[in-house]
């Protein structure tokens, strides 16, 4: 195994790229998708079945981990990965996504942000500085970067205030970054003008780290902004580090931002969507409780061989859903990993042989289109 | 394979006997406890995850199954074993017990029973006719009759006139039973004296049937007249046919049951519990929402190989309790069912190598006390 930290490019088609990073609990093959466990359990699903689907990594969420159960009870019980019992790689957010999201009354000084608790309404506080010593105390394989997420639509001067302040704050934390086994990424925010993220760019990338980040997405925008900022930007990041673009996304999302030079990727859609029945396949999504399934005796995608497709029906599949069983969402959330997983499995190799604009071009073909 | 509904006793201890039933989808051994799979699945597991604790049969609720998806639908798809995915054998009860347990405004005449649907109050009407095309249809290997459940108390006439009526049903049953790969048991009614119920018992064991049940349980009585009733009684069923107490119960409750001479046990307990965050451990029963496993890094049960007491803690399970995650009622049912398997397994085999006394008397010691 190469030395932690250690990014190597294996293959590139166009802007698209395969590569292999290396982390203190093993290899991560990029592009590559990861499942969010946000309070120490990807919903739903054993530790083993990830492995099983074929699952390198996963995103733990430090907001929700300081909350509950806390990270010093995680550190004195051995550190994340033997709380949930995953012996891979774990990349942690900064919790700074969810401070701005969830959390109540927050009011952010250049020192750090205060705000309430979305669970109990507690006063908390964090600060760079804090936010590496929480990620630290997990374990974390990849530690992200405590900054700014503005909303969407935000003034420029707003804008450029507040990425000033995630590059003084991401100095502070690499300063306060100890764990020599883990990896800081820096998050270039900026909003969505091209000229103002590659500003944020040139500041976070002037800081040498492991890896970079883009973050700010996901916060109201419209999806076409996404997409086409992201063609923009992301092959303009060093491109000898890894490129994880946060939060995102859909299957399309996730093939058009491969196709753009993007590297990592998490999300919470395969698992939120499977527990409420909506379900990504070859075909374009199914939402299941539609009456049409009511006596559907074929799997839920014929082109698909997970434990679900292999052994259930949708009339099977509808039954649960409608009757609120636990096991609708075990068999949802399976199949939407495995379809994520075999979509980011099947991107890597189309770049490896040459083969990705082809394959590009047919995932969008199937998925701007929708079942049901 | 012997021949279908072929019983053969392997081994006596007393009361206490080991034997094995034959029926179309394999052999069952017994003493045996069967997991409630109430609407086509027990909730939270996988078939194949079932197989693994070592369970031979389930159980599935006509009820239930009627109202949704319905037993139509279910033949259509090939019966409930393939809509499932469970190969192994299937007990369906009558409906009986949910008649009279969720159901609204019911009206019993010596025909059958009209009452409303709990989830829609669609006007539903059921027979002992009707039951058995149900229970067919479903493709079961055993087959409840269908009877009458009365409440506790009743008086001595409402309980003869009722035990009456059970039986001129049951022999309805018998006769409207004509898939012959599938097992009619009968069931034993009379309230919770010893003299209605040898009276039930003799009006019920006169028709020949495979097996025999003891109905009526569970509807309110205190616990220990079921046990002095059960110990009176479940002797006096027919020797060589197998003898199973419906709805049936706690740790305790199948020891002191298999003690008095009981074959087959279902109950929803260890599955119910489990979601609510109660343990059955072999040190008593566990809570694990209590504050003292906030931080205690130890397995669940330290005399237990289950998966769950294999690689969680007790501070990770409570964790997931207090966070309402899925995966709490996975790896907490995944236990409670491991735990009720293993006592099987154990009465199983001190019954043949005639260590029962012991046994049983480590199992009341044991489960008359409560951790927490």
């Amino acid at each position: 195994m190469a030395e932690i930290g250690n990014y190597k490019i294996t293959s590139e088609c166009g802007k698209a790229r395969c590569g292999v990073l290396t982390t203190a609990h093993g290899e991560v093959q990029t592009p590559i998708f990861m499942p969010v466990g946000t309070k120490a359990t990807v919903k739903a699903m054993l530790p083993e079945e990830l492995t099983d689907i074929g699952f390198q990594i996963l995103l733990g969420n430090t907001y929700h981990l300081h909350i509950r159960p806390g990270e010093k009870l995680i550190k004195d019980l051995g550190g994340l990965h033997k709380f949930m019992n995953w012996d891979k790689p774990i990349l942690t957010d900064s919790g700074g996504f969810q401070v701005f999201s969830l959390s109540k009354l927050r009011t952010i000084t250049e020192e750090g942000v205060t705000f309430r608790s979305h669970i109990d309404g507690a006063k908390l506080y964090i600060t760079p500085e804090k936010s590496m010593e929480i990620q630290m105390d997990l374990g974390s394989d990849i530690i992200m970067a405590f900054d700014e997420c503005i909303p969407h639509p935000a003034s420029e001067s707003d804008i450029e205030k507040s990425s000033n302040m995630t590059w003084r704050w991401l100095k502070r934390c690499k300063d306060a970054m100890t764990k020599k086994d883990s990896l800081l990424f820096g998050i270039v925010q900026g909003g969505l003008e091209e000229k103002s993220r590659l500003k944020s760019m040139d500041q976070i990338c002037s800081v040498d780290l492991p890896g970079y980040a883009l973050g700010g997405f996901s916060v109201g925008e419209p999806i076409h902004m996404m997409h086409e900022l992201v063609e923009k930007v992301a092959h303009k990041m060093p491109k000898e580090k890894p490129r994880y673009l946060m939060g995102v996304g859909t299957p399309l999302d996730l093939i058009l931002s491969i196709d753009s030079g993007v590297d990592m990727f998490d999300c919470v859609m395969p698992t939120r969507v499977a527990r409420n029945g909506t379900m990504y396949t070859w075909q374009g999504k199914v939402a299941i409780k539609q009456a049409k399934y009511k006596t559907d005796p074929n799997p839920l995608d014929p082109e698909c061989d997970c434990y679900t497709c292999t052994n259930y029906s949708k009339a099977y599949l509808r039954h649960l859903f409608n009757t609120g069983e636990i096991l609708s969402g075990r068999l949802n959330t399976i199949h939407n990993l495995y379809f994520y997983n075999k979509l980011i499995e099947k991107s890597r190799a189309a770049i490896a042989d040459g083969t990705w604009p082809e394959f590009k071009q047919d995932c969008v073909t199937r998925f701007t289109k929708t079942v049901s």
